[in-house]
């Protein structure tokens, strides 16, 4: 007897959740992604800070799923999906036929129609923009020690992040400090801890989707850090000297972007509706127009919550679309008996360099050390296998009693053209 | 009063314990290195083979030297020494003057002439090499689980590692394990204990700097974990098919040169006599002719022991050398009145796969666990920094009780030009 067959294309949060909670079922399940790993995205700017390696928060996914008999893993990048018949294309073969398809291919950076952007301000996704990110930074204190002028060496120790989101206020307070205290007796010449850090905000406040007394606290805490928090400014152009807001210039070889998401032009094919970042309009099960058998979920996903705001491109809701999506297709249930997708929304975190956080849990709202306790304690639970736990346990404990970062390596060499990078 | 000012090119085991030794000395002391970081090289082969990180083995030199007030760390590549002027110049400027000069610059490989096999088959030398072969080997099981034909993903299941010291051996031994435990339950078309891993030794033993009787159970260690060792075999052609020897052809995709080294070519600018190694021929103090305040040690030395014999290349001697060459300087001992250095032999350590190795030290000859618990220990305890010691324990012992190799991560596509990589 043959199974049915289900094709899950992404191994992030929606895809991994999504495969697992397939296993036991009578089905033939094959999940395809991109690189071999699953990433535990919140942490990644861990990585690009050198506070944790990147092994330590990404797991092989045929690892995860060894003994899940009825799921197969390939490494693969879909560059198309004929949903007429039912063929993915692979850029290098295909994959013929399935009985349910979940797409779940996640988002990268979006520049805004500004793609030129990327290469002077690159964005925070995957492992390798992480490594690069890293070398980038430790690299600029590297070149600032070598230069003999105070103005020239500036420019490398002036750090800017684009976008007040969680991952731009945790990069700019990771940043702050490296500069204040991981590298404070490493020179020689420069103070790494007279760097300036500037975190740039289009909206009027930073994390946006806080109570604005929340995001204050957040706001005083990097200060007391030493990055200048700039909102209500729109940055109108970035180019190897620096960024340009509406009305300054901040000189800087050191600009990270975390401000917009976009969708896989891969979408596309699908040929449905996609919103204005890309992403594929679902209906409340979660499937596209005359397609019940194709669900798209996660941040590829234009899925709207009761009240038909849209949902944010955050982990908890990838996680449980995914979830949501495995369960119809195991129980086959048909398009007419599928109850729409409601969003559990269990409260968010954004933390503030060491020790510091924000919290909203329901009506509880909380900043400081408990927030970032609770942070702590919520982000190990969740990363995936028992060793990743314990490795980030203890490269934490050890950045806390000892104030240093331990993977600050450098690959590639400091005088190489950075057109290659 | 200006202080005497000593420049060390290289911060492996020769350069960083000449900084180290000369810590508290009333010196300038600047130390020149490629990279950021010293590298425990010994250990490189466990990043190659997935089951350490980078940052557990390699730690920033600034981070090393932060609270030696008389050193200072730049990151810059040499690309001359002008021995008259005093002069170094850089890729990327040039330090003027010293009184003292040590140059350890370690090697690279040697293809003998063949510099067109590195492409096929790179060498094991740098955190970068070391990720190259990861990514390659990693790469290859995935590609081998895609592919419908049994012939082709043979070539992707056949490992060739030429030259059979201890980083063959190791190799081997790593990557035997990897087919037969780490990947075992993870594919589900392949099956990676069929891979066939290849040592391919000219010489007529393994480990040719051990008694053959050590050598011995060495080979039939590895043979029992499925490497086939070919000894007395020539390499004579690399290409992108596979490995010719004078005998045989073996199709393979994943081919690791570990066979020879070679200095840089930066040291002809010294303009003194070379071996055909490239390395420069020192006199009994190390130093080159006619500048006594010059010192070549380490891997970039020929220098040769009481009996006229060339002592090897391994970190022993580099750290013996670099603390003698500190010590001369130290005390500004002329010329002649320095005593020859003498290498004092405290023995040599070979690992083969997880929990086996052969040792001699003095008359003791072990082999067997106890022989790797000993590599262990000297290995642990020669890791610089105490959170690497604990990180590499800790790693160590997961992967014991698991058999599991923690950071088993591909960073680039699977289908990216080769010639990209």
């Amino acid at each position: 007897m043959a199974y049915t067959k289900v094709v899950i294309i992404g191994g992030g949060f929606a895809g991994l959740t999504a495969a697992k909670a397939l296993n036991h079922a009578k089905l033939n399940v094959l999940l395809i992604d991109k690189t071999n790993h699953h990433l535990f995205q919140p942490l990644l700017y861990e990585v690009a800070t050198a506070a944790l390696s990147p092994g330590q928060i990404a797991t092989p996914l045929r690892e995860i799923l060894r003994n899940q008999e009825n799921t197969a893993v390939i490494m693969a990048e879909v560059v198309k999906i004929d949903k007429t018949l039912k063929q993915i294309t692979l850029l290098n073969g295909d994959v013929h036929g399935y009985d349910f398809l979940i797409v779940c291919i996640g988002a990268r950076h979006s520049y805004f129609g500004h793609g030129d952007w990327e290469f002077f301000a690159p964005g925070l996704k995957t492992i390798k923009d992480a490594l690069n990110i890293r070398e980038q930074l430790l690299i600029s204190f590297e070149k600032a020690e070598r230069l003999q002028s105070i103005e020239e060496a500036a420019k490398y120790l002036n750090f800017v992040i684009i976008g007040g989101g969680p991952t731009g206020v945790e990069m700019a307070g990771a940043i702050a400090e490296i500069a204040n205290k991981t590298m404070f007796k490493n020179f020689r010449r420069i103070k790494p801890e007279e760097a300036k850090i500037y975190l740039i905000e289009a909206l009027p406040q930073i994390l946006p989707m806080y109570p604005s007394h929340l995001a204050e606290k957040a706001r005083i805490a990097l200060e007391r850090m030493g990055v200048k928090v700039i909102t209500n400014k729109k940055v109108i152009e970035i180019n190897e000297s620096g960024v340009k807001t509406e009305d300054a210039f901040i000189g800087s070889k050191n600009i990270i972007w975390a401000a917009g998401n976009q969708v896989s032009p891969m979408l596309k094919t699908l040929d449905v509706p996609l919103d204005r970042a890309g992403r594929v309009v679902v209906g409340p099960d979660l499937t596209i127009p005359d397609h019940p058998e194709i669900f798209v979920v996660g941040d590829a996903a234009h899925s709207i919550d009761k009240e038909g705001k849209p949902l944010p491109g955050v982990a908890p809701v990838a996680v449980q679309q995914g979830r949501y999506a495995a369960k119809l297709i195991k129980n086959a249930t048909p398009k007419e008996k599928r109850h729409p997708f409601v969003y559990f929304d269990k409260g968010s975190l954004a933390t503030i360099g060491k020790a510091k956080a924000i919290a909203m849990v329901g009506k509880l709202q909380l900043s400081g050390f408990f927030a970032w306790l609770m942070w702590a304690f919520v982000h190990i639970i969740y990363l995936i296998g028992f060793r990743n736990r314990l490795g980030v346990m203890f490269e934490w404990a050890a950045t806390m009693f000892t104030g240093e970062r331990g993977v600050r390596l450098i690959t590639r060499p400091i005088d190489q053209d950075v057109s290659k990078k």
